[in-house]
């Protein structure tokens, strides 16, 4: 932390700070500058800045960003890879999570399924619990889904991709669920994520809305510094003042995380667009800035989907897609 | 709903709209305009308005807002009035909550509710649960806060505002609490919400950080769904590109509620500025604009706060806040 | 400036960047922390932060905030009272700014001038070039329009508020005009700022719709730089992911800028919200923060109104607001 | 335009509104549903929609957006292809901007174009006017500069393209530059955009930071309404609450714009991140997202560059990024 202060001020003002940090049980630096003496507090607990920003005779506080953060690349140079049975997410394979909003019916699962495995997808993912903006809209299955999830993935050889909405939830999904999703409403669950951080599979955290990558990736910290080392982090979509698309994707928040951290990322095109026919441009880009994979929605039948048919792609068109992520992986160095 | 057609379209592409709306259980009403055909769709169930937006005849959907909602003035045009006990919420009585941002000790609440009683605040606000960024940080005081704020709140004739973090704790929360706050991280904490339309006691739901304030109107509807109808709106600041405040309060929500609906609204202003020398300034404005009330910290020593000291008043201020305030409210034919 | 280093670098890295800046003219002070180095460089001319933040071995670069600026309550600590003849613009008495949004007549300007000047308003607004979104919109009476606003305000003892669009027409303003406005577009048009800055008349700019408070006093800043001290900074609200008002009014701004800045800040609430209902409640608000006056738009009749129409008070609505304000103007120690 | 009626208003009502909307020149159509009444109001004039959301029957009027503009696909369903010499833009080929930010001497120009020609660019950029945040910053060589752009564009069969400041350079731009670059601030400034509309060389619109891309669509409607059909849009950034990147450059802008309108799209990566290193990815994810180009900063030796220097590409840099998006291309159906 590095308190500077005001132009002028007295030796007098500076030795109450220094006093004050001192306190607090920091150790003080102090350096004088022509216009302003900056004083630097060292090894104290956390504090926040803005009680001192408060005192007169300080113009502003600023806040090293820590480094023994668990997620930094200060504290691990190489990219987390973290495997799934015989896949991986974040190595040199790109990962395809695919498969419809939510689990409706066996049926509907198993045909999807189908379609995506024959591609080569290895993921498959599904909602067994809906919160709804309505509370008359279809809430979900159940664990009923979640069955119907291991079923299917066990026939096609694929893995399990699930979101779990509250802590009372873990025991169950620990039987079916091979990656735990955290949805963008609970990325500052933090009683949710502290329990994470407990288990042995790995967790996908979704960016929340209004979340900074800064947030995000504190979240992730939580998590880790449970002992659970296996988070993947998915960009969905910023709320900003353009209403032409539901959210704003950023992808540029992909390169500015590689550069900030080990761990895989990955982008949502379904959510962050809203829109059907914004998902492929979207996951084209998304590979293209460096992503490790992607999560997509697909329904063999979108138009009579029970939830997101509009997001969702026609298997058709997710086939098409394929092919081009194909494409461009090498570009890239990466494999599909 | 209305689905307006691209200039140009064939008669059978109006058709087609119109079987598919029917089929989904709507009547169709046609209105051919000079450039653009009008398709009014009345009386059908919930549909996702982006599936009809992807059909290529289709120009526009625009979904007219639902007016029999019970938070709409529409459905009640006098202001609804909330007791408690012998206070009120949203009459002509200003309501003014205030009281740490944490529970810390029975002496702690003690002084502070001391002042604040002799001021003349009826409702005592204080956080038993903390949710923090940090798993270091302070967590709160569980039940045994929650004992100290009945006690104390019931030694000085006032009423206990304390914030609710998950279902469980509705049954503890309901033998100590008056009125229960869902904080602006729950506010679309959908299973919640509902739980709470359940019980018999008034809600204060403060806004999310990236809520519109259609989706605060939407969350306030589903509590009263389920039959609780006395609900207070909390505007506490939203997320902005501005950096000098932690949010920016967003003082125009308080008309623009009180227009489209009868329920109270009050303001955070400690959490919405995140400032100490910001909060006298913007509650004057808040009531200034017509708000019913606010929700304040204030620490007999915040310098010593174990959460959100920056933010608290000292007891001297906020006396002299209250002062101000009471001279406001007449201007607006409100007493304090 | 302060240079972080990653930590764990070498001396060798931290060499190589102190011979970079102190080639730039900059003096190093080396401070060294138990985690981080922190280079401080004092006294060099203005370079990009970013340049420093590409170089490997640097964590972060943290610019403090300039103190020699013009604009900050450093350089100057008692409140800037700007003197336009009898009347003045920060000191103890509110400044209200009205008239229509766009000189339409002479008539016009002369039936709401009448009015106003009743009440006590002193300075009379007007456009007399209007740049509209659309070609076929009405586009501003120039030159003419100018002659009525300084007839009428002359025959009212009232002083005469207009913007300026372009550098080409400061000398036919300067015949015309007491105080030029530059419009929330022209914010950032530095060739203008400057030019504004060497003549002797007082510049109210108001804030850019995505522009932050520090941009804002930068602007303020590229004027006094010319020389001209006489700046009246306008709050006339952001661009956020609300839509249930055009823009969202920052009432926090004004606290913010007058801990910032010893500048004169008053509130559009016109142009802030869009809406004529929502006009009274902001003004009121803007006010009760501090602001030091109001610009508010009031046509005699706005339903006939040629530019914004919707957002214009009825003189009634005006006479309602005024005297409302007059009784919140003593209890922030101000006359009205 | 659609008004519609709150549920319950008297006849008397409506025919208050149909009146008030047939004395503006619209014709009236009404369609009555179970709850609300619509007005459909046809053919009159521009009118502020807000006028009669202010009548109190009313609860809602929607504008549909207009059909008859000539920037959108209902106009004209083929891709608009701009020549520039024996180079197109928005065609199959790929249209690829580049050069350093300001240009700053005849060998600095040089020494960069040949580099860039080398590799196929047939478009050179280059900054002869700079409107800068501090007025002791680099301001640009001027016309001096324009007649660098146009010599070393001569000698290396390239096109220049070059920003306007203010209608007064029109004639002198016209003597040097192949395409006119309306820069982020001045995407409003509507006196430039119609007096753009009169000339006879292609016109590149930048988004402003705050800009929908409803209203960047209107800048080109501006120009077009002119009768100059060569327009080519920008995405390079909107300001958001994330604060990692200068801006969030919205690439999902291209899908969007590609399907509402015929124009050619491009991205500016260096201005949309304002980092080094997040532009290669953040050009490819434009190609594979489907823009027709890029505009790029590139410089001999960024560390010495008067400007933006940060954000330029070392040509080696550049060489790569360029050869990356010949493998991308083709995915695409686009050549290199």
């Amino acid at each position: 932390m590095l308190i500077v202060m005001k132009p002028g001020v007295l030796e007098e003002d500076i030795q109450n700070i220094v006093s004050f940090i001192e306190a607090k049980g920091f150790d003080a630096h102090i350096s004088r500058g022509k216009i302003n003496t900056v004083i630097g507090a060292v090894g104290g607990k956390i504090i926040d800045k803005r009680a001192i920003e408060l005192i007169d005779s300080v113009q502003e506080v600023i806040k090293i960003t820590s480094n023994h953060k668990l997620v930094s690349r200060a504290f691990q140079k190489e990219d987390t890879v973290i495997k799934v049975g015989n896949a991986q997410i974040g190595g040199t394979d790109l990962a395809i999570i695919a498969g419809p909003c939510a689990v409706e019916s066996l049926d509907q699962l198993e045909s999807v399924a189908e379609r995506l495995s024959a591609c080569g997808v290895k993921f498959l993912r599904g909602g067994a619990f809906k919160p709804r903006t309505s509370p008359y809209s279809f809430q979900g299955l159940g664990e009923e889904g979640l069955k119907y999830l291991r079923h299917v993935a066990d026939k096609y050889n694929m893995y399990v991709v699930s979101e779990i909405m509250e802590i009372s939830q873990i025991p169950m999904l620990l039987e079916y669920v091979d990656i735990f999703q955290v949805g963008a409403r609970n990325m500052q669950n933090f009683n949710l994520l502290k329990e994470l951080g407990y288990i042995k599979k790995p967790i996908l955290i979704k960016r929340g809305l209004s979340a900074t990558i800064d947030e995000l990736l504190m979240s992730a910290e939580y998590v880790m510094a449970g002992g659970n080392r296996d988070i993947i982090l998915c960009e969905r979509g910023i709320r900003t003042f353009e209403t032409a698309t539901r959210n704003t994707l950023d992808i540029s928040a992909i390169p500015v995380i590689k550069k900030l951290s080990h761990l895989p990322v990955i982008v949502d095109p379904s959510h962050g667009t809203g829109l059907r026919d914004k998902v492929a441009p979207m996951s084209r880009a998304a590979i293209a800035a460096g992503a490790d994979g992607i999560t997509v929605e697909v329904h063999s039948c979108p138009d009579e989907a029970l939830c997101d048919g509009a997001q969702s792609l026609y298997p058709e068109q997710f086939e098409k897609l394929y092919t081009e992520l194909k494409c461009i992986a090498p570009i890239l160095g990466r494999t599909l």
